[in-house]
């Protein structure tokens, strides 16, 4: 244990230099003509949006690309463009974070305030994101351009992309402010806001890039894809499960869903299961501020025992994923894929 | 004349059906789930946003094209392809304008409310401009994936978005409220800004598309593209000129540059040929809401007969475009720049 954690805090160490040459050469891409202030600008937006998460999405794909290999050692060359599509992802996710929190206004990312609210950053925050969005293809472009799989590299990033705003969308318009409407939320809606805004960009796409990387078609793995747009949907009903039932010392953050009138997964079962009693209650009090509206919401679901079908849910998708990892015909997907499963079953953080 | 007119609006009329064309095909993306209500607001979205402009960027790919054949009679699938690139770069145009609009918090944009500003969009209005700029690689892949030069086109509007975001970079950062110095400005950051906020994405990059469909390689182009990006700084001082001396009515908006503290030529060359006693009312009065203010500025361009000084400009950068065209050894590239000079030139609008 102690052994596989140093491996752990050394692939981190190295995938955190990576970071320092791709930033240094971004920071004197000759397609600019860069002056001090702007170099400086975008040299403190990137240490303050990049590389401050889990970097989880980014270390899978050197994960997901060793257990490719089977096992063979990567070279050098090998870690160091795994690990540069590994910060691609992070940086497509630091994009997508602060735009996001321009939208919805928010206070706090990752334990400190949005960049949005950093002092004389303000609404600059908007094309900084679009910034982050824009070195993807410089990076790829740099690294992988007489690469076979260049093209299908940026034909994935923009797909996903792609998906990913568009997963935003249908969960933005259908909270529009002004038209609370809980009988517009259901499990379809839930499952294809999340299929599209999280799982293509946080798990399909580590792997994809691995699979590239190791000379797969793309069009070969339409299974593994599958696969991994559940896993993810399992993901992010954690996700809502944990924002509600979660401790906030472990979550880091103390969830805000029912105020926020989050098309979670929680309320959208919760209606499903609730008799009319309780639907009435959850009509009139979801989306509210007030702890005692919050406090109602909570009262339904414990009645319900939503927890309960919480578990059964875990249980169940659980064992529907394994059994269709295990029949997937290469023992090293398999592995990728029981990997990314091992990482997320039962997590309470 | 007549007859010019009427093939210019035949080209316009078949510019707009693959518009439609586009549209529908985008609408019906095979890569997202749709529902009515997102399919409904895209389609608002789009054309709220795209079509509305004067499309000069984009009508230009197919002129450019055209003359570039030398006169061969185009088939109908050139013309759909020339068209649909032409239109990338007028969706490129509208993802930075719903942008910008928000990031200026401006209010009005070809006569109409600025998208952010009309009712239930709001903030979404970020995440509409991020979905305008995923269309592009969706047109691509449609329609060019198939090509020797796809890599070309995806490489090159990156490069452009990558180059425009940083244009726009350090305009905002340069105008950073509170931080309202005049001091900063000068005729070298003028042209950095407007080369990279507009030269690329306005005039180099429908000429390269043009250039790319017509089986060109792009690094032997050099020289046509720092004539276009000279004529792309042409243009944004002309812009910037009618801004503040051009007729609202025929350029569709009221201009604030003076007002919101821009980096406008008007005031480089201005803090250049004013003496102490003029300069000291610039540093005063620049930047302010007040129609006071204003006056006062307006009245030292008057005092310094700027209107001349932009007009012996105009001569001057006309005379120098034209050598540097006459140079090149291509009388069908020739044509292609004398036709985008020709367009610009004097223009009022």
């Amino acid at each position: 244990m102690a052994n596989q954690n140093g491996a752990n805090s050394d692939l981190r160490t190295k995938f955190l230099e990576v970071y320092s040459v791709l930033k240094s050469e971004l920071l004197n891409d000759p397609a600019f003509e860069w002056t001090d202030n702007s170099r400086q600008w975008v040299e403190r937006m990137l240490d303050y949006n990049v590389p401050g998460g889990k970097l989880n999405r980014g270390l899978s794909v050197i994960d997901s690309y060793k257990l490719l290999k089977e096992g063979k050692e990567l070279t050098e060359e090998e870690i160091f463009l795994a690990s540069a599509l590994g910060w691609c992802i992070e940086w497509l996710q630091a994009y997508f974070l602060v735009l996001d929190d321009i939208m919805d206004n928010s206070h706090t990312r990752r334990g400190q305030p949005c960049w949005f609210r950093v002092e004389k950053v303000g609404m600059i925050a908007a094309n900084d994101g679009i910034i982050l969005r824009n070195h993807i293809p410089r990076i790829l472009r740099k690294h992988f351009r007489d690469k076979p799989y260049y093209v299908d590299l940026l034909d994935l990033f923009n797909e996903v992309e792609f998906q990913t705003a568009s997963g935003q969308m249908i969960d933005l318009i259908t909270t529009i402010e002004g038209e609370k409407d809980l009988s517009k939320y259901s499990l379809s809606l839930h499952r294809r806001i999340v299929q599209y805004k999280t799982a293509y960009y946080s798990f399909y796409i580590p792997v994809a890039c691995a699979l590239l990387m190791a000379n797969e078609n793309l069009d070969k793995h339409i299974d593994v894809k599958n696969i991994l747009i559940d896993m993810g949907i399992y993901f992010q009903v954690q996700d809502d499960y944990l924002d509600c039932f979660g401790e906030p010392e472990k979550i880091g953050k103390i969830g805000t869903d029912i105020e926020d009138f989050k098309c979670s997964w929680l309320v959208v079962k919760a209606l499903e299961l609730c008799n009319e009693e309780q639907k009435k209650i959850l009509f009139e009090h979801y989306g509210k501020d007030d702890p005692a509206d919050v406090a109602k919401i909570k009262a339904v679901y414990n009645d319900i025992n939503l927890q309960g079908v919480y578990e059964e849910f875990e249980n169940k998708s659980y064992e529907k994923l394994t059994s269709s990892i295990e029949a997937h015909p290469s023992k090293a997907v398999q592995a990728v894929l029981k990997s990314f499963l091992g990482k997320i079953y039962r997590r309470q953080k």
